[in-house]
Formats: structure tokens, sequence, C-alpha cells
């Protein structure tokens, strides 16, 4: 038996996972980044294959790791994390430092950073695990207060962008309900739906400062379906 | 360069990972739990070769993880953190439940624990990297807020102990003045030195209400080496 609500105490920050070189080079919110040895110092840091960032790490067997603070505006998030690189230059207008070693590291709202070489992959079906070593790691504003994905989920009212590790389709934690004069409505930022026939409130009664779970989006930014 | 200040922003939880059997079990302090996939559930979690309790995750495929509680008491840390389960039976007048696969789980200071079966073991030299499937999991006190590493470090003053992935050596970090008339002073409980040659204070002027930095012990367990 399986009660994912039993899951949610497990403790993570919130990162930008970087890869690339100064031609090109993409970056994802990760909220799965953890030392696995201290001799030598050894990350691990898990990666939707879908990613695009992870073609990069595949390819150049580097990432940056950008550790965020506490106030990173949800903008950063909606980029970093609901949208492709494949279809933008997630960097653009974000103040990127490349490593001696040609890695990008987002310095925007980054308290500071890490760099690493991979040493295994391993093959999670839908995600890979990377296991690397420390090259680099450095401090860019130290009176900065790292993130939680705890404070991102319960003051931001963030959740997890579908390639997540910790994804958890809302969908199948909700009895569906009857459906009759309930519209559905859909986020234009990220593709969130919120479906009246799901909640308790219809779309317009929401209050004015209302926000998408999902990215944070306002009502305004919603599309009647 | 590595700067070990940079790394104090990773943000981690603090668990107790526990295997064995009805006969003869462990558990240990670990701050390396995550999750990997969500379709299937899989987590990941790290545990030094030298762990007592990786020789039962070894032998059984089987461990849970009790996610630990903000007022977890120190006594928990310094008897799963700082002993060995050579030495004393770390479960004795604790309170165990036994999952239907017979893997102890620790339920005081829990709020909720897992349950997963190992399917991957990644030879880290210094430590065992265990990607595992989840099997169970389940709220224990959904009232309960989890306990963060950071909040551990800064509240609680508490360190990683040696076996842990995070584990710094803090005589790397200082110089080493002068000795002359200084003493060192023993921890009893965990070991810890504290050398007044490495530090601004005599031990006799520290506060009454000082503690260790490695488990939390009051002055009146140190001896004078």
């Amino acid at each position: 038996m399986i009660d994912f609500e039993a899951l949610y105490g497990i403790s993570y920050g919130l990162y930008i996972v970087s890869s690339g070189n100064q031609n090109r080079g993409n970056g994802f919110i990760s909220n799965t980044v953890f030392q696995v040895t201290a001799e030598p110092p050894r990350f691990a840091i898990c990666c939707n294959k879908d990613n695009y960032t992870s073609e990069f790490i595949k390819s150049t067997g580097l990432f940056a790791v950008s550790i965020l603070e506490i106030n990173t505006p949800q903008e950063i998030f909606t980029r970093f994390g609901y949208k492709s690189g494949r279809e933008m230059d997630k960097f653009n207008g974000i103040n990127i430092r490349y490593t001696e070693n040609g890695v990008p590291v987002v310095l925007d709202h980054a308290l500071s950073f890490i760099e690493c070489r991979v040493e295994n992959t391993i093959d999670m079906d839908t995600h890979w695990l990377f296991t690397a070593r420390l090259l680099h790691s450095e401090m860019i504003d130290g009176s900065l207060q790292p993130i939680t994905y705890q404070y991102y989920r319960e003051v931001k009212k963030g959740l997890s962008p579908k390639n997540a590790p910790t994804y958890i389709d809302i969908s199948k934690l909700k009895q569906t309900t009857m459906k009759e004069d309930k519209a559905e409505y859909k986020c234009c930022v990220c593709g969130y739906i919120y479906d009246e026939a799901e909640n308790d409130t219809k779309f317009e009664n929401l209050p004015v400062d209302w926000a998408c779970p999902l990215c944070g989006a306002g009502k305004e930014d919603f599309l009647k379906l």
C-alpha cells in the first residue's frame, strides 16, 4: 500500500541543473541533488530522459548545479521548470557564467554552485541517475538562504512539473465528480487545467489573487476551454 | 577549487534507515534519501560500507526509512548517528514495527515511513548507493513537521557523523595555532575532542549551556585528556 502523502516529508532543495557549452546549453529545475561520498566529494542527480539538458550531460559528461535562494521568483521556476529548451533559449536574458570546462552556470538567484564530471550513468527507465565527481564549488552570495521544496510547495503553492521524479498526477488523487454545468480553464503558461468538476469552486469565484497551483500564473493567464 | 561552504546550501532531511529482521536489525541516521522516479516510485539512499545496517540491506535486499520530525531529541541522533549497532542493540527501548516482509521500522519521532526493495547496488568506494522500488509508504503522525538537516545544523548545532556522505573534517578547515597551555577535552558520548588550541575559548570558560557540536552532550560529559 502506497500513501503518497507519506512521501511529502522527504526534504529536497531546488536547483537549476545546467549543461552544454558556450554555443548552446540548457538547464532545468531539479529537486534531486545530493552528496553521495565525502572523500572524494561526489554527487548524484536524477534527470528525466526527455529533458533537453540530459542530452548535453550525456554528450559532455559535465554539469553544474546552481543552488537557488528562498526568494527565487516564480518566473525562474516557470522558465526552467515548465518550458523546454528545445523550443526556446532558456538562458536568454539570464546571467550565465562559463566554467573553465565551458559548462554554463546560472547565477541569477543562486547562492552558490557546484560543477561535476559524470562517473556513472544508471538507467532508471524514465530517468538517468548520474553520479559525478565534484570539480569545483563556489559561493556566489553567502548572505542568501536556500529555498526548500517544502517552502516552494507550501508558501509558493508550487507542484512538481511532469518530468520530475516526485511528480504526482493529482487527477489520480481525486474522485471524478458529476460534470454538469462545470467548465475547464487552461493555464496558458504551463498547461494546467482547472476543472470545476474536481474543485468545489467555480473558476469565476476564485479569489483575485488565486494562482495556478502548477506554475503560479494568475487568473488572467487562464482561458476557458 | 572546492569551497565546502558552497555545499551547505544543498538541502537534506534527516531519516533513520533501518534493515534486518525480527531477530536482529539495525538503523542509522541518514540525510541522503531521495526519490529518483515517479512511475514506478523508486528511491535512492547512500550508506557507508562500514555501517552495520549496510550488511542487513545487502543480505535482505530490503530497508525502511523513517522520516524524522522537527522535535526529534538529540538522544535519537546520538543513538542512531554516533553509535554502532555492533556494540549495542539500538532498538532497545525504541518502538519498532515490523513490516509484512519483516523489516524493522523505527516509529519514535517519525511522521511517516517508506519500505523499499533494492534493485541496484552501485559501488561508491566508501559508500553503497542503493536504488530501490517503493513497496509501502504510510503516515504515522501527519501533524508532525519533518526536520531538515539545515535546522539540525543551525538550531541544534549538530554536525555530520564521520560515516555520512556530507562529513567534513572540521580540523581541515582550521589553522592549527600555538598549543602552549592549551588542553583537550573529550566528549564521552561521541568522542568529539574540544581542543582549546583550535578554539579561542578555554573549556572552563565556555557557557554552562554549551553543548558538544557533534552530539549535543553537555559540558559535564567531557573529560580532560
